[in-house]
């Protein structure tokens, strides 16, 4: 371990105050679950498994109750145990929801989840996703203990390069998947070494278990079960982002790759010298965040962002990039456009004369009001007519983007209420970061290797 | 036959004595050949296959040398004669060139080809594509006896459907292929009935005997050739304009689908109206012709026409039409742009990141000069970066245009010089049919159908 590594651990490591502190709280909430009778209390996540990076607060407690139990009372059981464990140690109540409810609640300072699940015999008999986290938990620790040192610096240079998070926001590394990584390569060096040159398609099976095939681009065996990829929800950007950080960081090693990034804004001034200089059309789409939770509504934002770029591609407004982003109120999806505005000419292919019936519906529907044709061209009549949507931004005031495929949430949300901007009129102080990022988008590496520059 | 087809017969069929005349003149030249003791002289053609329109003033002679004779000496030779020939006979003397030299002369009004051959023993044994011509003559002469009257009814109506001839700027039906089409569908109303719904990939082999496949949308196997494609000139375009002309007659026939259709041009004024009314961007770029014969020259220009298109689109430029013309001093590409300027800002992938040697070059070679990026998309590079051609102007007079693709002779004329304009300024009173048949371009049958419905 380089004295680069070693100094960020001695920062990363929680100390023995910390480690008692978190550990007094922990055995707390486990032996109050454990005396309740219904359930069996477990500490899982990093804290059960010794590889949280200090200063974290957030304390996931598992409520195990007996498979026999019901879905319906598990469910009802497990929010009115963790209600009544958190109202006894003082906290808050805030219900969430991932697969079935849990409870959220803050105790001195923590943040700490109480989730109910089943306490199955073996992996391959879960009822939900939540029950397979206890085994991962297990996995972990049996085989972690000479290498929390190498987990902590993977997670924390995984945070620093901004891939960390297996959330729909992030499509990162999962911290599961770090510590996976670090177990199949031995060391943090080891981690680096092999990602460093990986290509899309690399597998990692450690126990030789695999089951089936996956076509993401980096596929990670579960050891606890042998039929699911861990690593399915990191998205290729963000694994080569990996990548290349480590290649940069072996080649020229830095304190600078442990440092965590902080994201700033953009000023209005700024942001419209930008667009100014770029000459493209800017447009957003603004509106009352959708209700749900954001593991549903990013991909829904995702998916809103893809159907208007398909309708504005369709209209032959050229994107040029896009983006989305979910803010603390509204949600706002961004369009970068070659052109605004259009000639009211256009051009439309018919069927193949050959197809008679067709061709002749298309001649009649089309004869004496075309700017030419219909001329025939290889075997399709073709005619050049009206425009229907001669600016982008007519498109997308009109009420053809509800029938592009908006994602269902959002399209309820717009259907409210929605409004337009372009290019200036786009700023908005809340979404500073978001400009920021859309403008200056550069991958994680480079931001480092331009820091070096002095660039 | 109907009466709109006798009538049109009428007038089309050579009388008794403009048949006496032009046979008058072939026999002399088929007597004087065969007297000079080197070749044996023979009409071909349409007078020779008694199937010429009426006033039609072209006749073909050939003279068929022994295929011992060396091919110098059958060039040499055959232009001694075709000369001395043509002086006999006060013509004048022009020498052309298809594969190999002719002489083309003009006597007492009828346009004159000589043209030197070897008289092969069979089909398979032909030297150049002329030694052919011979065979397809006698093919058709001993099987035309009661067709003559259908095949010239098919010729006056291609001719009107702007789809007679097999040269390279009409890529429309020889003649030879409107005799083998008549043959083999038994009359001009069956041509019609059949042409009426083909589809590409339509197959006609009279003798049976095809010993290779085509990919041409129409092909007609050739009786004294079985290797051989008549329609292999034919452009799917051209045949399906004549599909839904013979639709159309047979739907509503008249005597319009026998007329001749005069093109004519387009003022000044109404062509300015038409480019502002359709709001795209229209260019040309104008060059005295190459020195070449059109059937070279024609399919240069097409192609300097596609490499220009691919040029325009690779810089971003949208071709929504195109087309060139050449004219009698001077040769025209036209372009018609839905975009003539462009944002300063251009988006480029690099290479695949875990490419590392390619990657890193371009991460250097990008790295500080961007707009955004090198940002990671997938498993890519990408920058947005300052783009080369803000407008199709300056690419369209920046040297760019020499490496693009061009024709030979087109290339050395335009090196020579050549000039580009823009809208109102294309105007050219030279160039005034192509630009109306561009501006008003239609398919034939919708020509007749507008004018029948008055519109």
């Amino acid at each position: 371990m380089s004295s680069i590594e070693s100094g960020c651990l001695e920062k990363i490591r929680p100390g023995d105050e910390e480690r008692r502190l978190i550990w007094d709280m922990a055995s707390a909430l486990v032996r109050e679950i454990d005396d309740s009778g219904f359930a069996k209390g477990m500490v899982v996540g990093s804290v059960a498994r010794d590889t949280w990076i200090s200063g974290d607060r957030d304390l996931d407690v598992f409520m195990l109750f007996d498979p026999s139990v019901a879905r319906e009372d598990l469910e009802q059981m497990g929010m009115a145990l963790g209600r009544d464990i958190a109202t006894r140690f003082g906290g808050d109540i805030i219900e969430k929801y991932a697969e079935h409810p849990y409870v959220n609640t803050h105790i001195n300072g923590f943040d700490v989840d109480l989730v109910p699940c089943y306490d199955v015999e073996s992996a391959s008999k879960i009822q939900s996703a939540v029950d397979r986290t206890p085994f991962h938990t297990r996995y972990i620790r049996e085989r972690v203990d000479n290498l929390t040192g190498d987990i902590l610096l993977l997670k924390q240079f995984a945070k620093s390069c901004g891939v960390y998070g297996s959330d729909h926001m992030t499509e990162g590394f999962a911290g599961y998947l770090c510590e996976l990584l670090v177990l199949n390569y031995g060391s943090f060096e080891g981690v680096l070494q092999n990602a460093a040159v990986w290509t899309p398609g690399t597998i990692i099976d450690i126990e030789d278990h695999r089951t089936k095939d996956f076509d993401e681009p980096l596929v990670v065996i579960d050891p606890v079960d042998p039929g699911r990829n861990v690593a399915s929800s990191l998205s290729s950007t963000k694994m080569f982002e990996f990548s290349v950080f480590c290649r940069d960081y072996l080649t020229s090693p830095s304190g600078d790759y442990f440092i965590i990034h902080k994201q700033p804004g953009l000023s209005r001034e700024e942001f419209n010298d930008e667009i100014r200089k770029r000459g493209t059309s800017l447009y957003t789409i603004v509106f009352e965040n959708p209700y749900s939770i954001p593991d549903i509504l990013v991909p829904q934002l995702r998916r809103s962002l893809r159907s208007l770029e398909n309708l504005l591609e369709k209209n032959d407004f050229r994107v040029m990039r896009s983006d989305c982003y979910m803010g603390s109120g509204r949600s706002v999806l961004l369009f970068e456009l070659l052109d605004e505005s259009l000639p009211p000419v256009v051009r439309r292919a018919g069927p193949p004369v050959w197809n008679r019936s067709n061709a002749e519906k298309f001649l009649k529907k089309h004869l004496g009001l075309t700017y030419s044709g219909p001329y025939i061209e290889g075997e399709r009549y073709i005619v050049e007519i009206e425009r229907k949507y001669l600016n982008a931004m007519t498109l997308l005031k009109s009420p053809e983007i509800f029938l592009s495929g908006l994602g269902k949430n959002v399209k309820i949300s717009m259907e409210d209420h929605y409004s337009v901007h372009r290019n200036e009129e786009i700023w908005d102080e809340n979404f500073s970061v978001f400009f920021y990022n859309y403008i200056r988008k550069e991958s994680p590496n480079v931001r480092i290797l331009q820091k070096s520059s002095g660039k």
